[in-house]
């Protein structure tokens, strides 16, 4: 029996990143759950207008996405706890600068550093658009195609209906691999 | 030893959906792997501009996103492998039409019934912006206090780098449960 729910956001789980900027001449993180996909070259980060991270967003226009994997999970929930307003989170990681000029995570194994290139504004959010310009990955989360691999990589991914994270699991299929046969 | 692999997309996984729509008078379905959620109450599907179903979302402005899961799998993969501009696929699942008109996967577990209120447009894809009327979900997948439980339901994921699609994992913990002690 299907229950109406009312105006409920489901589409979860989602890749848990921690994103990166300069404000002024320190860099500050936050931790974000609410992001996406655009077309085959862009992504969003989705962030309340509160964030002390947005304003330096908007004006270097240069943001780092850190996906966290469990490794990083503590620090990664940390700067989720803490506002970058009342708390300075420029030490909490060891950092590195992109060749666009985003600070980076230096432990975390993937990081896409990004040019902003719009603001999508919504009441009380602002969710910046991203072009990827580099994304960088440890080479022992490759393939041997040099393809990200996630039986190697395991991004932690985020609900925010009952605000788990969870694992990533294992693989199912490739796609596109049985439906011809088998959906219809 | 970081690698920079150039402009990547890698923000994986996400959740794999299953976007319904009329087009004319018959519902078409399409596979959606390139999903986001903006602000605390919209989400988008992007969408290649040549997919058939874009006309009637366009249209009609009302569409579902039905979650999938792995006894959809199979369906979900075959609505991806073939296009509805060459085959007629308003047959593949039951449908049920939800209160504000989209069609929708009778078995699918949770469904997210939406009103498009943007187009964001790229070169060569529409990301429709949608605002979430009705989510309407089985009762078993909801726990004790009537919210989503992804201890019971375990949406499929999606990753494009190797294509594969991925199982949703154990829970790891709540969230800001543990990184204000540990994180710092």
């Amino acid at each position: 029996m299907k229950k109406d729910l009312g105006s409920v956001l489901a589409l979860y789980p989602t890749p848990l990143v921690v994103v990166g900027a300069y404000v002024g001449d320190k860099p500050d993180w936050t931790l974000v759950g609410h992001v996406g996909i655009i077309g085959h070259d862009r992504i969003l980060v989705s962030l309340a207008k509160p964030h002390y991270i947005n304003g330096g967003i908007r004006q270097n226009k240069v943001l780092s996405v850190n996906v966290v994997d469990e490794a990083l999970l503590a620090k990664a929930d940390y700067v989720g706890c803490v506002s970058g307003n009342s708390t300075d989170k420029s030490e909490v990681f060891e950092t590195s600068v992109g060749k666009a000029g985003a600070p980076m995570i230096s432990s975390a194994p993937l990081t896409m550093e990004c040019r902003v290139v719009d603001v999508y504004e919504t009441p009380g959010f602002e969710s910046f658009i991203c072009a990827i310009e580099h994304t960088y990955a440890d080479e022992g989360i490759l393939n041997e195609q040099g393809k990200l691999d996630y039986h190697k990589f395991k991004p932690v991914l985020f609900e925010m209906p009952t605000y788990e994270y969870l694992k990533t699991g294992d693989a199912i299929a490739k796609c596109m691999s049985f439906g011809k046969k088998e959906g219809k």
